[in-house]
């Protein structure tokens, strides 16, 4: 499929509410299991989307539209949610990220872009040119890539609870 | 995590809403892609929970109630949906699927499971002996699966979208 901007605010417009289908009063054993050390939790996928929202996408798309290739982006820090989940709950996490995608994707409006402006060029700290399209096709690619990785987290908690079932489950097996 | 029943059930009772969230009203170029032939699409997938609603998971829990291991299951048909879904809008088939999953989950509530009873033995046609515990299990890892599937179709429709980001995007890798 070719990037086409209001195909990619559709998935990026639907994605608070899923996780919040998924997440919102789950027992909370569900949400703190990750997969091994150095693996994240459902709790810790949502702290680091707000983290992007605050960060990342929407910075971004600013810093190429006023700067081009000229200024890098501010690397991401992909791990910050532990410090900054801290203390919160699934729901206050899950009532940040819809507001700040909310304001977010106002802002992506605001910026009023066209094929020109999509295909302007900005500087990645280590991955080197890419566009605006890139960009906000990354944008919608990483939200589902953690749908996904919710739903994985999630399954493999019950991997030994499956028994033979194993065998029919890719969910279950390597990533 | 050891499967408890109350825990299965937040799990399956969610299934429906987050695939609403994520599917309802997507433009269609999203709902129809496949990952290449002899794969499923999302609007496949939501056929595919369906079926498994009608013919696998209360069906089989009933069948290990009243049967024990002397009845093997039915066989599932993982591919039923191909014709059943045939004609039919995404709006349709969510409504069906939401529709039938809490009409089964009053079933299951009505057969009053004691962890003697989720320790009743069925037969799996090609498994063989799986325990009602197992089947349950299954039936929500089988959810979580088939979630993270159709994050992963819709993602990778991006992949040539994301330019050089895709070394940071591990669901467009390999499965």
């Amino acid at each position: 499929m070719e990037f086409e901007l209001a195909q990619a605010i559709a998935v990026l417009n639907r994605t608070p509410a899923t996780l919040d289908s998924l997440l919102r009063d789950l027992p909370e054993s569900w949400l703190k299991q990750n997969e091994g050390p150095e693996t994240w939790s459902p709790f810790d996928i949502i702290g680091h989307l707000i983290h992007g929202e605050e960060t990342d996408w929407i910075p971004r798309a600013k810093t190429i539209l006023e700067h081009g290739e000229a200024r890098p982006f501010e690397p991401f820090d992909r791990v910050a949610m532990f410090e900054k989940s801290k203390g919160k709950t699934i729901a206050e996490l899950l009532d940040t990220f819809v507001r700040l995608r909310t304001e977010n994707l106002r802002e992506l409006q605001k910026l009023n872009l066209t094929p020109e402006l999509l295909a302007k060029r900005g500087t990645h700290p280590e991955l080197g040119t890419v566009t605006l399209k890139q960009l906000l096709a990354t944008w919608a690619v990483h939200d589902l890539g953690h749908i996904r990785q919710v739903a994985r987290v999630m399954a493999r908690q019950y991997k030994d609870e499956v028994g033979p079932w194993k065998a029919y489950l890719p969910v279950l097996g390597r990533d």
